[in-house]
């Protein structure tokens, strides 16, 4: 212990008056990041024509548990669409230039980008996307196909996350909520990260499948194998999701 | 801003090797606080034996809002009963002392007391209970009439909080997280106090009612009026929770 949890909750007990950044008329920072014109975009199926089986919220509450071990069953992409909406879809852009999505947030700020490294995906190619939210679509990140194993390391080498479907790494893009909380954001974006991840294990369940959270990882190698420089943009969460075993 | 935010995350990079409480043999902290033997302890519907509408998960993500506006119809006990124990209920105690629960948590560390703010439950009187989770039971903290009104105060006034129904209020009890994880576990409490906030909205959904998310609150006036020294146990997060108006 060095203490800098306690600061943390002690120093961020300030209600962000007359700081911030949306205080000082700095312009909101941009919805989503944005794409590159080289990028590879990817349509997905559109949430509102997936059919899923009617699965009672008791039931998927009650019978959910982490799950570790996976069966080698690909998932589809009729899923992992389903999976996305259910953690990050964006269900309206409110004319303020916020947006309502399935998950809260505080403020409705949604600071995350979801980036996902896809390992048994039926129809896409292994490696590391972007959810692109707003268009309900994927943007290719990292094709290179040592990337799933650099991932597995840069998470302490805990080997199932190499054998999930597809594992979801949550990235907070730290401006999109200090803008308006300044420090006490920070305590927000966790927050959110649950509020996410717990809708990662709910409709994972209700689809056959389970999950796994993972907190515990090497914030900067991860930070490196994403492009992320830590401090603006940094790994938050992560969720590995497969099928169950029969 | 006063870099708290970021120098938290930088801080809490180390994964805890040999520095927790827990590889240094302390014993592990207790699941639950004790009770007082004058406390009043008040039963609970059991959760096997509340039946509530079978509702899909998929309509209760697609349709969760936040909700600040309530009707004034009373919360039933069992419509409580149920909501606490989507949030924290205990499915089993592992023979090694770890509670598995309706919500996930890092390392099942578990490091939340669920405190209510009843104003208008059939059956309870208003004031401010404990939730002992292992029992599923009630306990009595704060029977005093003005107690609302403070919340509301130690809330920055927001005043639909007196209008809820009830408002859970959850409380970290840190060593319970901090003895295994130290710093890094602070972390662990914010994203697992996100997973309980987002099955309260969605189980609050499924019986016709809406949660308002609360982070913003006075941090040392809530600790306050919960007796709780702030440090070893401090508020985490708070959710309001109210029938929907026709």
């Amino acid at each position: 212990m060095n203490g800098i949890g306690r600061e943390f909750v002690e120093k961020t007990k300030d209600q962000y008056e007359d700081t911030t950044d949306q205080q000082k008329g700095v312009p909101q920072p941009p919805l989503q990041l944005e794409l590159d014109p080289t990028d590879r975009v990817i349509d997905l199926p559109k949430p509102s024509e997936i059919k899923e089986d009617d699965v009672s919220l008791r039931e998927v509450i009650d019978k959910r548990r982490t799950l570790r071990v996976y069966s080698e069953e690909a998932m589809t992409l009729d899923e992992l669409s389903y999976l996305l909406w259910c953690t990050q879809g964006v269900q309206k852009i409110r004319p303020n230039n916020v947006t309502e999505r399935t998950v809260p947030s505080g403020g409705a700020r949604h600071a995350f980008e979801t980036y996902l490294l896809v390992n048994n995906v039926k129809g896409l190619k292994a490696g590391i996307y972007r959810f692109l939210a707003i268009e309900h679509k994927l943007v290719e990140v990292n094709m290179n196909n040592d990337i799933s194993e650099k991932i597995v390391k840069g998470c302490f080498g805990q080997k199932f996350i190499g054998k999930s479907a597809v594992t979801f790494i949550w990235v907070a893009v730290r401006d999109r909520m200090t803008w308006r909380y300044g420090d006490r954001g920070y305590r927000y974006m966790f927050l959110d990260a649950g509020h996410v991840c717990q809708n990662l294990y709910l409709s994972a369940e209700s689809i056959d499948s389970g999950v796994c959270a993972v907190a515990s990882f090497d914030d900067d190698e991860m930070n490196r194998l994403l492009n992320l420089d830590g401090e603006e943009q940094f790994v938050i969460y992560i969720g590995t999701v497969g099928k169950r075993k029969e």
